[in-house]
């Protein structure tokens, strides 16, 4: 099986995939639009990507790509995530150093404990840690293992906001795994236009028919501050016929794009 | 005044409070956690912040401190920003460094130039071209002006995605501006229960008081996945008294906090 993932080695991503492929061996795109090319030049590729994570939110990026490459969402599997902090020494910290996404997660932890210290973030925990070897008024956050193997020193364990989970999904262009029973699935409306009172007219149908919807998103469209894609998870498939119903409705104000069912 | 914004000078909300304040020495903020707690200890500090770009959408840290620090949103200005990529030759790039702003806003440009190019999240456009200075793989995104004095060469102008558009908010304690006519409201709604139609209840009231609602957006408790807050925007204040029927109705079934009138 060739298995895709955003690396280097070490980003969060990889680990999942590591975690869910255990036997496999892992493919590192460069960027996620580099991973989604890749899946669709070849049928029997998967991709592991992050989509949600329990603090921050959709990671958009993957959903934009979700949306315009000829990929869909398969599976998806939470994945539990726990950071540490690591420096050379508890004195003199001015900068705080890791990947975006584990800035964001630790935030009310450096809130409290780092006010005054500047927020870096670096492509990877792996080159965080680099630079807080190099520079002692630089903390990196990363997993405990890769800062004691760094040799530097543990300020604080555990550090993320409580429940910190993230959502990967599995992607790929031919459905993995033809046999799995589906519940959820996710698209977009692209309206065909905007007006007064357009959000209420795309959400009555689900209403109407009883088809519950878990999230909804407005995303820019790209054209115009103000004009909105929308992005809905809602429990259900193509095959029930209320949501056949449903889609028959919003055609008539809205474009559907089926991201995928999981 | 006291004007601040999320530092280092150079970054695009010290460009953007710049030019919206030109006779004003800004303050740095170390980070956006930092911002709003000085704007809480200072009736009279106002902040520039970025709360949405065109193309990549909402930014979230700043929604997520807006929703709970006391502070409050005033007045927004669009802000159009241009990037340009610079190394110190065109020949073999393998990575591209930028703010994870301005990486994503270029993505389009990157995934058809650089496709097979890592993406390299750095925390300033400033970092990005020291960098590139001291590595001829890496090329930086900044601005024109930014390149030039650090003496690479400009290997393409404007590639940012069409019609780049930040949006940047003014915000403070106290009104800075308390004469102003404000069309606009800014509203997290925080459901009191998850159940099956909650969305649709929601948004019912807006249609029914004909109150437009121009943007919604899930965003996670923080509590567990699938737990989620709603972040509105809707044309009118709450002096308007259809809004206040809308208020009175919502608040059955969530809690509101009003982030500002803009």
């Amino acid at each position: 099986m060739t298995i895709w993932t955003l690396g280097p080695a070490g980003t969060f991503s990889s680990e999942a995939a590591q975690k869910l492929f255990p036997n496999e061996t892992l493919h590192y795109a460069a960027n996620f639009d580099h991973l989604f090319s890749e899946l669709e030049k070849n049928d029997t590729a998967i991709g592991v990507v992050p989509i949600e994570n329990s603090l921050h939110g959709s990671v958009h990026e993957v959903m934009d790509c979700l949306f315009t490459a000829d990929v869909s969402l398969w599976k998806v599997h939470d994945v539990s995530i726990t950071h540490a902090l690591g420096a050379q020494s508890a004195e003199g910290i001015t900068r705080i150093a890791s990947h975006p996404q584990a800035l964001v997660q630790c935030r009310s932890y450096l809130a409290k404990h780092f006010a005054q210290a500047e927020r870096f973030p670096v492509s990877s925990t792996a080159y965080a840690l680099k630079l807080a070897a190099e520079d002692s008024s630089v903390a990196a956050i990363a997993r405990e293992d890769a800062i004691e193997k760094q040799g530097l020193n543990i300020l604080a364990r555990n550090i993320e906001g409580e429940n910190n989970t993230t959502r990967f999904g599995i992607i790929s262009k031919k459905d993995p795994y033809p046999d799995t029973q589906r519940t959820r699935t996710s698209i977009v409306l692209h309206p065909h236009e905007d007006r007064a009172g357009l959000l209420h007219a795309l959400i009555t149908p689900f209403k109407v028919y009883d088809v519950n919807m878990s999230k909804i998103e407005s995303r820019p469209t790209g054209q115009q501050l103000g004009e909105y894609l929308f992005f809905i998870d809602f429990v259900g498939t193509q095959n029930d016929p209320r949501v056949q119903k449903v889609f028959e409705e919003l055609r008539d104000i809205a474009s559907i794009s089926v991201l995928g069912t999981w």
